[in-house]
Parts: structure tokens; C-alpha cells; sequence
């Protein structure tokens, strides 16, 4: 019988130190034989006696620990916790660990590439100049526009210090409380949502998925944004309503949206008919540094618990406190 | 009889300031009506009686120039000066003037771009979303690799202060000499190209096309870089043989490269066929406010030529002498 069961995958794709971690401790493991993030039910046939998820975002509903008797400890690899039923983990004594700094750097990059790749087309031209079609597409540079982030946390604020260098002029930026510590380090101006939804030409989410912020933009917030503004989700799918997002588009309403993070993943929706929508296969934190990290700290994370070591990544009660707001 | 014919397309597209500065000073224009880079021959049957080319990257040889009796400047829309014959010019007392500086910041950052995408597959996940297939591509940060920049101008000078956010540990950089200004600016290392190839995980070369950088890099070249290592050509064609390049990802050497130039554009050639190439459409000066600038100094200079005021904007000797050497 596994202690561990390590539903993300891919799991020490390209660096079996994690595994070396548990093989040294003693500790047995089973990876995920589906190979796809798990469905509910999936989850709950698969987790039977493990001591320990190390968790990708597949679903861990009360349903699922009432399944999973001998659980003790479900240890995230990553920084969202909206798939992760904290107040029942919390009733049945199950701990929650997370990593959230890991994966920064990672989404905070691809979120730049995604930027930049929106204001020049190059997504488009690229699936043009593939199928034999020239056209010099104009664009614009991030010195040229108004950038707009929403949730200047750990990932936003790494947004902010990549953009510094391209010499942005106007950046707005809103988030549940103003960071005064962020005006000493930029030059910025807080902001309301609307605000930015109105004025931003390059929109941009780093926000958990909670009750606050499901379907926040929805259909009228995108026709609020100017018709050629750029709106970014490399933070977590229904943040965006994504059918909504298809509908605005399709009627010819912005001039792009990269969009890495889906309601349901693997994506297989209709954002795969706009050609101006740039997809990407929920790839933030897939870099090879980020990805390492996040699996080594949930792994030693997982062998503490199991070896009687105190836990270094729990969960802090804000978290418990954000998910206790029912709408 | 127009006495300034525009080649270069598009033109004016975005702003009509360059025309209404020229109609101002009454003078007449025509804009290139085949919409599409000039052949040699389409060019000598165009130019008739103009004294003045407002040029894109279109071939002035001396036989275009003798077709154009009235020839009094080329003004050269951008930085390369590969196309025009600067000594044939000077010979038949026909000035040549150009646009350094105006599309370098442009350039610099389709190159970050082209340099993320490539380091995190966008390019491949979009073509795979779009047609419906999952994967999450693991990719490396600006900060896991090293940099190899050959050609450290006014373009690469400005890759490397974009990349300074990116923590990119180890940068190596060549150019024709050493410019010791830069070691004070940035941490880098001058090396040899050889030392580049082959140690450099990304390459992005910004040089002019010569008779020195034609063919520069050719199959052993690409060879002798790492297996997975990507390289990109935001300057001009023909400075990486095409032909070669195709070859050697065809065999499956390198991870990606991003191809904005091409001998001949518009392009149609096999690297269309290689998913992991990501090809734009010759858009480098192609934002707004530089393509703005270039055409704005462009036509400024054509419009000091014919008010018989001193040019601001001539070629420098050192150009005239780079094309008097020959291979």
C-alpha cells in the first residue's frame, strides 16, 4: 500500500530527486496511472488508504476525504487552493500545505511572453505564416500602452519588475487592499477594477479562484474594455466566464486574450475557433526550475508528516477565512 | 509626375501625418501601388522620373539607379542598407540618407518575445489548442539559461537591458570589436562566435546583412550548438542559411528558432513545415510609434531634398565602406 499518492502530473518528469527523497525515507508512492488531472470520482477510487495527496488541482471535496480514511495530509503542489475543500479538510483534522512561492517567476515570465505576444500578433502571424499567408501585422510596445494588473501578490508584483525595462508609462493596479510598499518600488497608480477594465490597453489576472472572484468578468466587463485592449488569465479558468469571453470575441470585441487556465482541463472548448485567442496548455509554472521546486518542497513537505517532523508550508488561516465567504 | 515614389508597404496606414507633410510642402507622391515588396524589375519600371525613394528593403542597384535619371536621395525607411548599392549610388551623386535608431526599441522586444515563446513552447501549445490537443510543454525561465547575443548595437544593446528583470545568469556577446562601454552597463563576457555556438542556449543575432555576415551561419554551425538550444533572426535573411536551418530541426536538431526575415519575402519556403520554427512576418519595426518615427524621418529627409536643405540623416562613411569589401 502507497502513503503517498501523487495525483499532479507530470511528476519527476525531468528530475527524479523527488523520488529519491521518498525511495531514501522508506516511504512508498504511487503516480497517478491516469496520467490526466482527476475527476472527483477518480480521485476518490484511487486515494483509498494514502496518508498523503501531493495534489495537483484535481477536485478534494469532502466526498473525497470521506473516502480517504487515513488521510492526514494533503500537501499542494502550487499556490491555488480553490480546488481544495480546506474547512472540511479542517473538520476531519487533514492539514493542508501549499507552495506559493515556487511557481512566481514562472507564470510572472510566461505572463510577460503572453503580453508581448498579444501587442505584436505574433501568435497570429505565426499560424499564417504556417499555412502560407504573409501579412506584416502592426503592433504596439509596452511603452505605448496602459497595463492594468489585477492582484499585485506574489505573481503580479514579479509582473510588475519584469515590465520596468520596457518602460511602460502608465501601469494601474488593483487588489483587495492597497501594498503601499508597492509605490516605493513603482511608479503606479491604484485603482478600481472598472477603472482598469475602461482605461487598460493590456489587462492582466493574478488572482486565486474563490468565491470573490468567480466569473468576475463576465460579459459586460469585457465590452467595458476598449476594443482593442488585451486581457491575460494565467491564474485559474472561471475567473474569466469563458463563454462569455467566446461570445465577446466572436462579435469582434478585443484585439486578443491569452488564456492558460480553463474550467475544465484538459480545455477542449470554443476559445479554440478564435484564432486572435492565444491558448496555451496551463503552463505557468512549467518551467524547469519553478516545477522543480514546487515538487521538491510538497515532497519534503509530504515526509515530514510522515516521518513526525513539523510542517514547514501549511496553509495560512487567511486561506481557511477566504473560503468561509459563501456568496 | 511624382517626385517622390514610396516603395515601402505599408505606408501611411495608421497616420496620414507623412502625407499631409508632403502635400504641405506640395509635393507630389505615389505610394507603391503593387502593395508588396518591389522586384528589381518592378522597381526600374516604377521610378521613371522620381527624385526621390522613400524606401523599404526592395533591391536599388545600379541598373535602378540608371533608370532614374532624376534620382537625388534614397531615403531609406530603417536601419539595413543591404539593399541598396550605397557605392553605385555615389557614384551617379545620388545621396542616400536613413532611419537608424527609430525602429531599434521595436525590434528589441519582438525579440524578448520570440525569445520566451520559444523557451516555453507558446508557439507549439497554441498550434496544439487550436486543434485541440493537450499538452504541457515544460519550458526554462531567462534565468535557467545562457544568453548568447552576436551584434551588440543600437538593437542588441537594447535586447540586453530588457533582459537585465529576467535574472539571466551568464550572458555571452560577440561583435566585429568589443564595445568596453557595455561591460560597465551590463555583466557579460565578450566571446567568440564559435564559443557562442556551442555554448550559448539562446542565440539572437542582430547584425547588418554584409559580405561578411552573408551565410554566417550555415549547417556546421548549427550543429555545433547545443541539441536543444534555439536560436533567433530578428535582422536580416540570408545571415542563417535558410536551406540548413530547415535541414538541420528537420533532423531534429535544436529545440526551436524564431524567423522573422527571410531571403526572399514575402516568404513561402519549407521552414513552414517545421512546427517548432515560429515564423513572423518581417515585423520587428513593426509597432506603431517606431514604424511612425521611421516613416516620419524618412519623409522628412525626402522633403529636406527637394527644399534644398541640409540632409540630417545621411549614411555614414563606414557604411559605404562595409559594402566596399568584398569577399
Amino acid at each position: 500500500m502507497s502513503k503517498i499518492l501523487i495525483t499532479t502530473v507530470p511528476f519527476a518528469d525531468k528530475d527524479r530527486l523527488t523520488l529519491d527523497l521518498m525511495e531514501d525515507a522508506g516511504i512508498e508512492y504511487l503516480i497517478n496511472p491516469l496520467n490526466k488531472k482527476l475527476s472527483e470520482d477518480e480521485l476518490k477510487e484511487m486515494v483509498t488508504d494514502s496518508e498523503v495527496i501531493i495534489a495537483g488541482t484535481e477536485p478534494i471535496t469532502s466526498n473525497v476525504m470521506d473516502a480517504a480514511t487515513n488521510l492526514k495530509l494533503i500537501s499542494r503542489v502550487g499556490i491555488g487552493l480553490d480546488s481544495v475543500d480546506l474547512l472540511a479538510a479542517r473538520e476531519r483534522g487533514i492539514k493542508v500545505s501549499y507552495t506559493p512561492d515556487a511557481p512566481a517567476p514562472s507564470v510572472a515570465e510566461l505572463t510577460i511572453c503572453l503580453m508581448l505576444c498579444l501587442l505584436r500578433s505574433v501568435h497570429i502571424s505565426n499560424s499564417e505564416m504556417h499555412s502560407g499567408k504573409w501579412h506584416r501585422f502592426f503592433g504596439r510596445r509596452l511603452a505605448e500602452v496602459t497595463l492594468g494588473i489585477i492582484g499585485v501578490g506574489r505573481i503580479g508584483t514579479r509582473v510588475l519588475n519584469r515590465t520596468i525595462s520596457f518602460g511602460t508609462p502608465k501601469i494601474l493596479v488593483n487588489d483587495l487592499k492597497p501594498n503601499r510598499e508597492l509605490d516605493r518600488r513603482f511608479k503606479l497608480e491604484w485603482a478600481s477594477k472598472e477603472k482598469i477594465f475602461q482605461e487598460a490597453d493590456v489587462i492582466s489576472l493574478h488572482l486565486p479562484l474563490t468565491h470573490l472572484t468567480k466569473d468576475m468578468i463576465r460579459r459586460e466587463h469585457l465590452l467595458s474594455m476598449k476594443k482593442d485592449a488585451v486581457i491575460i488569465n494565467t491564474s485559474r479558468g472561471g475567473i474569466i466566464n469563458e463563454q462569455d469571453l467566446y461570445n465577446v470575441m466572436q462579435s469582434g470585441h478585443l484585439s486578443g486574450a491569452a488564456v492558460d487556465v480553463f474550467d475544465s482541463e484538459p480545455y477542449s472548448g470554443p476559445l479554440r475557433n478564435i484564432q486572435r485567442c492565444l491558448l496555451t496548455a496551463h503552463m505557468g509554472s512549467m518551467s524547469l526550475d519553478c516545477r522543480a521546486r514546487m515538487e521538491i518542497e510538497a515532497t519534503e513537505e509530504a515526509i515530514r508528516v510522515l516521518t513526525g517532523r513539523q510542517l514547514q508550508r501549511l496553509v495560512p488561516e487567511s486561506e481557511y477565512e477566504a473560503q468561509s465567504i459563501r456568496p
